[in-house]
């Protein structure tokens, strides 16, 4: 299907709300019919727009990459200094967690095992090329500190990405925590922890 | 069911094969039949030992924060220095989620919002004490350090069970990274994170 900005704003809309619904339920315990109920579509009106249940988990995960390109990556292509990108980057990064956290988050970080491998390997292929950019600016943000690298870049990627993908398991916003102090707080631990 | 060490150890046997069970078939895409197949026993012995999906997931939980209990905590109660004493727990927390990583780990990461409430609870329970226990030896770190602290116990916390529950996801042990220089780099990382 062309994607038209018109079909292109309903296929996230339906994103969405399947994401709501395969949190609620499950990707294995929702149903399309579930899905379309939520959406207000028909289930043949569903199909049409996503093709299968397989098709619309996959649709989901690579709108939530797209989200991160959108509001993360792209606000900060321009920093020229690695430390202040890595920072923003971090940030970026929370704050997209954290908004879309009982939706979206939770069915890209939790769901990846229910896609079958063709698109499985499709989503894994954008999640690779944000693990390389950001061992490509750690690796930076070392070089520019000038000291002896006290961890990989590889294993630091990993625990930056375990420490920022954990919060949608216990952070809420409407807790004590304000956003806004966790995520510098979360930067300041990681830049300790690196340099 | 009064727990015999007889009926321990098979409980146990068939917590680790329901775990892998779901693991490749996810909690609701598997049925009793399945596992009750895999353990070698009829449904309704399955049944006998288990009562129920619900309980049998919720057994598979408790039977991994026994092996927490037993595996980690218990091995370092006696260490009478706070940052030693925390050091040995994440190593014994990492080498806990590497070597079960492909099914108790991610049964417990992965399912509890499919556990029903009364049973959530009881989990809950004990993850939360296992989260005052390290959030209650970070402050003793912290103070023992004479330093003014640079983080919050609590958010400290969940920045060390992100790091080490976000293994399962990507580490291998048969990969290029040895698991002791894993646990080794991830202790120093998050000490100098924390001080």
């Amino acid at each position: 299907m062309p994607q038209t900005m018109d079909t292109k704003k309903k296929l996230r809309e339906i994103c969405r709300q399947a994401a709501r619904v395969f949190y609620m339920k499950s990707y294995d315990g929702a149903s399309m019919q579930d899905i379309a109920q939520a959406v207000g579509l028909t289930k043949a009106g569903l199909y049409h727009h996503v093709g299968s249940k397989d098709r619309l988990l996959f649709e989901i995960m690579n709108y939530g990459m797209d989200l991160l390109d959108e509001t993360v990556l792209q606000k900060v292509k321009d920093i020229q200094d690695p430390r202040e990108k890595l920072r923003q980057t971090i940030i970026g990064h929370i704050q997209l967690i954290v908004q879309t956290w009982d939706y979206e988050t939770t069915v890209i970080l939790h769901e990846n095992r229910s896609l079958k491998a063709p698109l499985r390997k499709k989503i894994n292929v954008r999640k690779r090329e944000y693990i390389r950019y950001l061992e490509g600016l750690i690796s930076k943000v070392q070089e520019q500190a000038g000291t002896q690298p006290l961890i990989a870049p590889r294993l630091a990627t990993f625990i930056l990405l375990g420490i920022v993908n954990w919060l949608y398991q216990w952070y809420r916003p409407d807790g004590p925590i304000k956003l806004d102090e966790l995520a510098e707080t979360y930067a300041d631990f990681f830049f300790r922890g690196l340099l």
